[in-house]
């Protein structure tokens, strides 16, 4: 029965991710192309992942702000390989108050212009730096394929960025925040990912260097799920932020910024998501037990409150659905296609039997256990299941992920999908002879050995080990 | 010396609030006309109070979601009252991905009219109603006099919108949502407001019915602080919102919204603000208490450090100044500006006297107490100053509300500011006359006796009590 409600993954992925963002509730198309409206069950795990990421980036020694979301033309102007980058994507107000501008203003796209234009005012001295600010909030880029969560004109997302009085001070700062990102990714959303180095070809508009979190989705393509950018010296030049260092003299700053957004949702979905819906780590659950109600009976209903008061008290997010009117079976598919990771069931019969059965999301498997333990089973389970999301997570990125050594292998494999492992000159036409005939990409420069001496394209001698594949 | 950092209130009430938002570092311009930068200090003072507002409104059931920013046009046409309110406050997008669209993008000014185009697919039954979310985002309407916090062209607010079954029913929710502001208002702002109806003046384009919180700022003019609409069917018609009733037949749902923004920032700066600077409640200052750290020795440090975990383990939320390098003096003004409601002084003769002193921001008063119950003393002081607070400011708002029943009288004494209660008929010619001379508006029809029989302005019989006054 729960098998008709989703197209399955293996005849169809799109379609079964389509299906799942609409029958989860998570979110449907906006009015203007690329937009989207994000529902209650989808905006609960975003909250729920930004109270979490909030945390560890204040932990850093970050502080929230708010910037404009509409910029001057002009600043965006000041930074070359930005405005590039940018251009084709922006959305333009070109008219206010019922009166055309003068100068246009671009939504934003990004904040990098608008808010170096402020360090530049507020850095003096080197007792002004580090600087370190972030913002939760939404950016607008013009997008040819929209698609729910991955590519949407506007998302939600949260951009920090960094003052530094050195490049070394930068760089690690740069480094400090794609572990955050990974060490979020893996302990939150339980998503093994690769981390490293972008390619030249897929750096930030502006950057000097550009991390990543890569992760792999179930149908072997990889997703982008956070980047960190050392900008250098870039934008202090453009902005002009200089300070004063401690021995009076006037030293340009260095910049950093990095990025998460909505389009992790898309990530959770696609990495432990099944045919029967989407499965949601614990820590991301609006509701991580739901107590299913069988029947009207005072009995029952007072049992399923006690229960679920329970496990309120012992922190976990738990919902009792008392929607008695509609079938047992109806309810137990809408929670796994909502990704409840742990369902209890309650009914009369248990409560003369003293037990309640548990069902996990994950394995989807059952077990009865003492009603009166039920409370301290259900928490066991969350960190169990947590843990083997991760676990499956990583061995299923381990297991796709395949050395070449050969193009032609390469090129006769990419398209089963996963992550190759492959030695790389660094050459720019090297980069863009590896996406030709593969529609594959550069994912990252990892740290490890190469699989063979010399570039896999080339054949020039091999200077980088990189993650190729095929991505959202 | 506190006293040369801002314009004195008496002196000039408009420079005074920009020293004050510019010293107190919680805002600055942004670099387009009316836009607005929130700085590290401000932005935590509305995390806070967005933290609490966002409890109060999820405990009523409504559930946060995400529309895009960007709405067609078309949208805004649908509610005649509605685009004729709204049109000459519109910035438009007319250009995106480097190309002219073809139907140009509206960015939101509110959100009823994406909102209410949703809810006639979401709705369906009787079963769907009530349905209730609230968005936490950014809104943009031009502004000609912008000023910050209290009118910019861009800010952040919440934004409720709700569908009900029966007119009743969505006019209790207005009521509702009214007293969820007013008590959100009193209780974490520590702001007594007059809460009532518009006037159809000053009615939201396209409601029924619009209900307002009206704080008194210390300059005696008026803030309207959050306001809470009845759609009655004005949206459901225009967006076609259907329900089937539990007999089958076909029914309009009726609609409500409700909002507070950024603005009540500026309310609590204008209304506990003075000469030294901000003057924040405890339930919304970043920093509760804030331990000034008199000299460098190691155990001044660390006792100033068990002062602050004690604190912290009585969940006050409390930060050590061990800004030894900087005066004392200094460091004193700057926390004054920046409102912290109890600073703690503490050093080497504090320390061999055992005992501690205690400033309230409030006041200005100092107190020695025991250093041992240092802790307990500061806390119970945040209780205290909390309803000091509330209290002057019910105060001031009482004694600075006039009954007026002469027109001549009520035009004589407008300028010196303050909230004036008359008598009204009700008619569109009287509302306009009460304003013309005076620059005075109706905050609300409050449930009162009228001063008089008869309106202040037509002398016809009295239908309303009012409360008039200047305005910001």
């Amino acid at each position: 029965m729960a098998k008709a409600v989703l197209t399955p993954q293996a005849e169809n992925f799109p379609a079964w991710y389509q299906d799942i963002v609409a029958r989860a509730e998570l979110a449907e198309n906006g009015p203007a192309r690329g937009s989207m409206v994000i529902r209650p069950w989808g905006y609960a795990i975003w909250e729920l992942m930004q109270a979490d990421m909030d945390r560890r980036i204040k932990a850093t020694g970050a502080q929230n702000v708010a910037f404009p979301m509409l910029i001057p033309m002009s600043y965006l102007e000041k930074e070359k390989q930005h405005v590039e980058g940018f251009s084709p994507e922006l959305a333009v107000v070109t008219h206010g108050g019922g009166q055309e501008l003068t100068e246009p203003l671009v939504v934003r796209p990004t904040s990098e212009t608008v808010i170096n234009h402020y360090f530049s005012r507020w850095v003096q001295s080197h007792r002004d730096l580090p600087l370190m600010v972030n913002l939760w909030n939404n950016v607008v880029r013009w997008e040819l394929r929209p698609r729910l969560f991955l590519r949407t004109t506007e998302f939600l997302w949260q951009e920090g960025h960094t003052v530094h009085a050195t490049l070394e001070d930068a760089a690690e700062e740069t480094r400090r925040m794609l572990e955050v990102y990974r060490r979020f990714m893996q302990e939150s959303l339980a998503i093994s990912v690769a981390v490293g180095e972008k390619s030249p070809g897929e750096r930030f508009a502006g950057a000097d260097h550009t991390f990543t979190c890569e992760a792999l989705m179930r149908d072997g393509k990889a997703l982008q799920m956070g980047t960190s950018h050392d900008m250098g010296h870039n934008f202090a030049r453009a902005f002009d932020i200089h300070y004063l260092d401690a021995s009076g003299e006037r030293r340009h700053a260095a910049t950093t910024s990095w990025g998460t957004s909505t389009r992790m949702i898309g990530g959770v979905i696609m990495v432990h998501g099944d045919d029967h819906g989407l499965c949601l780590p614990p820590t991301i659950a609006p509701h991580q037990v739901v107590v299913v109600q069988l029947g009207d009976e005072g009995e029952v209903a007072a049992a399923a409150g006690r229960l679920e008061a329970e496990l309120r008290s012992a922190g976990v997010r738990a919902h009792v659905d008392a929607r008695t009117h509609t079938s047992f079976g109806r309810r137990s598919v809408e929670w796994e296609l909502k990704g409840v990771p742990v369902r209890i069931e309650l009914g009369a019969r248990e409560l003369a039997a003293g037990t309640a059965t548990l069902v996990r999301r994950d394995t989807r498997g059952k077990v009865g256990v003492p009603l009166d333990g039920a409370a301290r089973a259900a928490t066991g389970l969350l960190d169990e299941i947590q843990a083997a999301l991760l676990a499956r997570s990583r061995a299923f990125r381990e297991e796709h992920t395949h050395p070449v050594t050969d193009m032609d292998e390469f090129t006769r494999r990419v398209g089963d999908g996963g992550l190759f492992l492959a030695a790389w000159s660094g050459t720019e036409e090297s980069e863009k002879a590896l996406g030709e005939g593969t529609g594959a990409t550069i994912r990252c420069i990892v740290d490890a050995e190469p699989p063979a001496p010399t570039c896999l394209v080339t054949g020039l001698p091999a200077r980088h080990t990189v993650l190729l594949g095929r991505a959202y």
